[in-house]
């Protein structure tokens, strides 16, 4: 990952700023607030309709698409393939985020069929989603055999495309005391993906972002409550000088 | 609109928190914690439910009635007319928020026909929101011509009704990188028509209220972030002198 | 009560920190995110899933179960059985709250129901709510008759179970004007119940616990909004010593 650095994230950080894409979200319920404010924060246009009969509409007049499975009740189960057609025939890159297909053997087969027709450009999950959807299978292994690219989020985050893998080392415990910061990142990755076709720069732009933003926000919280408010700050502050300080990679 | 100034905001906001409306809102689900969160600040209460089975005696209980149309599902749409049906035989008044109707035609039709039925007190709406349910239509004609306020929403409000229309200037940008502060405004609409039965003054009075609260906690916030919680402190704790002030209108 | 003091408080916040239970919340859309941060901030961890196909795996797979009623939409009335079967097959205590049953004769007669059959070991009410579950009954009585213990919320919450019953002074008036804290409250007290069988002891527990935070957090904030960030942050830093220090009870 040669062309990876500070530059390059601030570079993409100051294109999203400037193009202001409009990132439509399935998400879960937990989830739509906080996300819809992570990407205001960021000066991204969320949109979260889950309605079937709308879905096609609001994804195709996207500028990219987050599926995330962690409501996966009726209305959602039909709205996520009609929103992947409609995105995917438009153009829209994809991230899909397999939430808990570790707890749920019905989620698990859902995620499975999903990933083999819809070929996101990313697929964001922790490490025990993963071992569920590929046992036994390595990241890099996945990566190669499918095509898609991966970003495994953790205590370090991988993201792992065709040509090769690597790791981010940025973030800071509190900010699994929040919940939905993981769900929330996804979003911030199909932010990136709207002015980033590579999806392993995108992945590892957005997961930089993010967590220079937890970082810099828990240094100024004391705790999991007064992190929200800073982190939405921090996200929306976060320059060129904070990303060259903090960057660790690799 | 010679009864409109910072006395009669001053006035309607202290007969809103003695009597303490209790506010039924119908509304997304990004939307609902913060709306329900800026009604309690103000000193209103809120209740949400969207169950059609349930939602006539909420409807008819409560003082006034927000419908937003940002999550259309099954469950909404059957909901919506019952609540609307209850809520008129019970005398309540109602404020209608046909959010992004400008991006879905199913959803457009489906507001058209609910305005048409439903004769609102208030129409809550952006520019484009307006332009998509009344194309080519100037505020002030639509309000003639169908009898319903206005309120919409932008840089500049403006409020219209049968008697005329004039223009509101309070506010601050950071406001609009916030989720559903648009949403909870039209809560707080609501909020107003259950002291005031002048539509256009309830309007006004809860427009300028909110976004009076906003530049008070744009002033003490870093990004929005803090933005959120120092808006509903200052809503809790707004008074005659923040009104008198600050209040730019006509 | 002889064996609730403090110290026992302090005890079972600390087999909750080093355990952190996972509590399974069938909860309503308005209280989700804030349930869920509760939990996060208290040491706990939360599961949210309502889809009926997948609540059995999530409700047995938890240390807890917390069935809130404030949204009672098809999905939800169809998963609440099937949680509540499995996690009582797989042994897991479970909390009932039957939010606004006062305002909803469908959902009252659901709400008996419910109660009849699942038999909780713990029911969370307010005082119009335990009315109107059971007409013209004395809260000792209730608890007696029926054999569940119950906590009832309301300026001075109570406690009562088959041995006794008591009153516990904690809290502030702040809390009220941010939405979701009561249902936020019964699932600490399901995490509670992960950690201590004795329902009674429990609820005592969860209550003080919480309501000391929100003392805490409303002597730091200046209102409702700043109240939630305080309160969480309080959440994550409470201790013996503050609950030594505050601690009312009897």
């Amino acid at each position: 990952m040669t062309d990876f650095n500070a530059s390059r994230v601030t570079d993409l950080l100051s294109r999203l700023r400037e193009k202001a894409p409009r990132v439509h979200c399935i998400t879960n319920t937990v989830a739509q607030t906080f996300t819809a404010n992570v990407l205001l924060a960021l000066g991204a246009v969320p949109s979260m309709t889950i309605a079937p009969e709308e879905v096609e509409a609001f994804a195709a007049g996207a500028d990219s698409l987050l599926i995330n499975l962690g409501t996966l009740d009726d209305t959602r189960r039909e709205a996520i393939p009609k929103a992947l057609a409609a995105g995917r025939a438009a153009g829209r890159p994809i991230v899909i985020d397999p939430v808990f297909v570790n707890r749920s053997p019905v989620r698990c087969a859902f995620a499975r069929a999903l990933l083999a027709n819809a070929r996101p450009n990313l697929l964001r999950a922790n490490a025990d989603e993963l071992a569920a959807l590929f046992p036994g299978e390595d990241i890099a292994d996945i990566a190669e055999r499918t095509g898609t690219t991966l970003a495994v989020t953790g205590e370090t985050d991988k993201v792992a495309g065709p040509e090769g893998h690597f790791a981010l080392r940025n973030g800071h415990p509190m900010l699994a005391r929040v919940t939905a910061t993981g769900c929330a990142g996804g979003a911030v990755m199909a932010a990136f993906l709207a002015v980033e076709a590579n999806p392993v720069t995108a992945a590892a732009a957005a997961l930089s972002t993010f967590n220079i933003a937890g970082e810099i926000a828990a240094e100024r919280s004391r705790g999991p409550g007064s992190l929200v408010p800073e982190f939405l700050d921090a996200l929306h502050l976060i320059d060129g000088q904070h990303i060259a300080d903090r960057l660790r990679f690799g």
